[in-house]
C-alpha cells in the first residue's frame, strides 16, 4: 500500500458557518438539509436491507453456541459503514444493490470478526463493545476465538456461493481483494504494528499512518473495491475508488483518535479514554488536536475530489459517507 | 454432513502376516513392497514441491513478527497430508500438479491455523506441537491469534490469485467448499462441540462422530474435493472421492484417538495422553482399544471400496495415503 502524501491543511475548518447568511448561502443550507435528509432516508434504507440479509446469513443452528455467538457480535447494531460503501460504491457504477449485498454482508463479518479478536484479553482486553459485554465476556474466550475464525470463513463462503449475476472471473477477482485486505499485509498487519508500538514513544507520523492504513482504511478500502469490480467498473474506476477509500479509510480512524480523547465512554458506546491508558500513540498525541482536525478535513477533500468524473447523483452517497465519517459523533 | 452407518467389523486385522508364504503371497509380498516403495518416492517428491511453494507462499517481510510467525508453523515440518491427498485426488481425475499446489497450499494453512489457535491457552492449552514449543510460546498470544488469521485469510488469497488454468467457475466452487469446511458448520462446529463436551461423561459414540467429523474429516474432506474439482472431475466423481476422504478423515481422527493413549510424547512430537487427563471423550474410552482399531480397519476399507471404478495406477497414492492414516506412528 503506498504511502500517502498529503500536507495538512492550514485552512480554517469548511464546518464554521457565518452569523449572517447571504441569499445564495441560504438556498445552499437549504439544499444541503434536503440532502441530508435523502441521506438519513438513504442510511435508514439500505441499513434495514443489509441488516436483513446479516439476520439470514446467520441463523441459529447446530451447534448452537457458535451460531449465536457469532449472531451476538453479528448483530449488535454496528453502523453498517462497510457494507453501505460496498453497495454505494455498486450503485455509482451503475450494478445494483442485490449484486453487492453477499459482498456487503462479508465486509461487515470481517468487521466483526476483527472486532472480535480484537477485544480478546490477549490483546486490547476490552469489556465493552457497541454498548454491550464483548464477546468473550458473554461466550467466554474459546469460543470467542472461534466465532472470529467461523466468520472470516463465512464471508468468503457467503461471497462464493450466494453472489449472482456477476462473472466468476469478477468474484475470483473480489474474493483475492478481500483476503489481501485482510490479511498479514492489511488488516492484520495493522493489528501487529499497533501491539508491537505500545509504550514506544518515538513513533513518528509515518509510522502511525502505517498501522491506521492498514488497521482501518485497508478494509474500508475493500468494501469500495469490492463494489465497484461487483458492479461492473472499468479498473481506472476501481483505481479511482481505491483512492476514496482509502482517504476515508484514514480519516476514519484520525476521528476516531480524536473522539476517544473528546468523548465519554457512554457517547462512544465502549470504553473511552483506552488509547491514553494504553499509552498508543494517536493523531491527537503526536500532533495535538486542532491539527487532527485539520488533517481530517483535508482528507474529507482529498476524497471527495476522486468522485469527480462520476454521475453526481449517484456519488451523492458516497460523498455523504465521507462527511458522515469525518463529523461523526462516536 | 451426513451421519456415517458403518457396522465395527469382527474380523481379524488384516495386517495379520502368515508365518508360512505360499508363492502367490510371496507374489504378494514383493508387489506390496514395490508399491511401499513407489509411495515413498512419491510422498518425498510432493514433501518437498510442496514445502517449496510453503516457504514462498510466505515470504519474509514488513511487519516481520507477523511473518516470522506464519512461518514458524507453517514450516514446522508437518506430515503435508492434506496438501498430498489435494494434489492425489487432482492427479487421480486427470489434472497436474501444479493446477492444484495453491489449493493445496491453502489446506496446509487452514490446518496450521486451527493448530495455532487451538494450543492457546483458553483452547487447548497445549505447549508443545510438533516437537517445538507452540506458536504463542514464542511470539505471544496476541500475535499467535493474529498469525491464525492471517493465515486463514492468506488460504483464500492463494486459491483466489495464485490458481492457473481452471476455469473461473471451479474456482469460486473449490473457494465456496473451502470456506464450508472451515466454518460454523465444519471445522469449527467440530472444535465448538469438542470444547462444550469435556467433562461430560454421557457423550455417545454419535455425538464423538458429530466431532471428529467435523473437526478432522472435514479438511481432509475439503483437502481431497478441491483437487478433484480442480482436476476438473465430474460432479459424480467429486462426490465418490468425498466419501472417500470422509472415511479417512474419520479413520485419521480414530487412530489420533489411540495413538494419544498408547504412545509416548517423543513418540508423537506432541503431549501424549492429553485426552485422559482433559477427560475427553475418545473411541478408545467408549468402545476400547481393540474395537478402535477394528473400526479403523472398516473405515480403510470403506475408504477404498470408494476408489474402484477409477483408473487403477493414479489410485495408487490415494490408496497409500489411506494406509499411511491407518498404520501411522505419530
Amino acid at each position: 500500500m503506498p504511502h500517502l502524501k498529503m500536507k495538512f491543511s492550514t485552512n480554517p475548518s469548511s464546518l464554521s458557518v457565518s452569523a449572517v447568511l447571504t441569499k445564495e448561502q441560504t438556498d445552499a443550507e437549504s439544499k444541503s438539509k434536503k440532502q441530508a435528509m435523502e441521506f438519513k432516508e438513504y442510511v435508514l434504507e439500505k441499513a434495514i436491507s443489509v441488516n436483513k440479509a446479516l439476520e439470514s446469513a446467520v441463523s441459529i443452528k447446530e451447534p448452537v453456541k457458535i451460531h449465536e455467538s457469532m449472531r451476538y457480535s453479528l448483530l449488535a447494531g454496528g453502523k453498517r459503514i462497510r457494507p453501505m460503501l460496498c453497495i454505494a460504491a455498486c450503485e455509482l457504477v451503475g450494478g445494483v444493490e442485490s449484486t453487492a449485498m453477499p459482498a456487503a454482508c462479508a465486509v461487515e463479518m470481517i468487521h466483526t470478526m476483527s472486532l472480535i479478536h480484537d477485544d480478546l484479553p490477549c490483546m486490547d482486553n476490552d469489556d465493552l463493545r457497541r454498548g454491550k459485554p464483548t464477546n468473550h465476556k458473554i461466550y467466554g474466550e474459546d469460543v470467542a476465538v472461534l466465532a472470529g475464525d467461523a466468520l472470516l470463513a463465512l464471508a468468503f463462503e457467503h461471497i462464493a456461493t450466494q453472489t449472482k449475476g456477476v462473472s466468476s472471473d469478477r468474484i475470483v477477482r473480489v474474493i483475492g481483494e478481500l483476503a489481501k485486505c485482510i490479511g498479514s499485509e492489511g488488516l492484520v498487519a495493522g493489528q501487529v504494528v499497533d501491539i508491537i508500538s505500545e509504550g514506544i514513544s518515538d513513533v513518528d507520523l509515518k509510522h502511525l499512518e502505517f498501522i491506521h492504513l492498514h488497521k482501518t482504511a485497508a478494509l474500508l478500502e475493500g468494501s469500495v473495491v469490492l463494489g465497484a469490480i461487483l458492479g461492473g467498473a472499468p479498473d481506472e474506476d476501481v483505481e479511482k475508488l481505491r483512492k476514496f477509500a482509502r482517504c476515508i479509510g484514514l480519516l476514519f480512524q484520525v476521528v476516531d483518535d480524536i473522539l476517544d480523547v473528546t468523548k465519554s465512554s457512554q457517547q462512544l458506546g465502549k470504553t473511552a479514554g483506552k488509547d491514553l491508558v494504553a499509552d498508543k500513540v494517536t493523531y491527537p498525541k503526536l500532533i495535538g488536536i486542532e491539527k487532527s482536525r485539520e488533517f481530517a478535513e483535508e482528507l474529507n477533500k482529498e476524497a471527495k475530489a476522486q468522485l469527480v468524473g462520476f454521475d453526481q447523483e449517484k456519488a451523492a452517497p458516497l460523498f455523504a459517507l465521507a462527511n458522515y465519517i469525518a463529523y461523526r459523533e462516536n
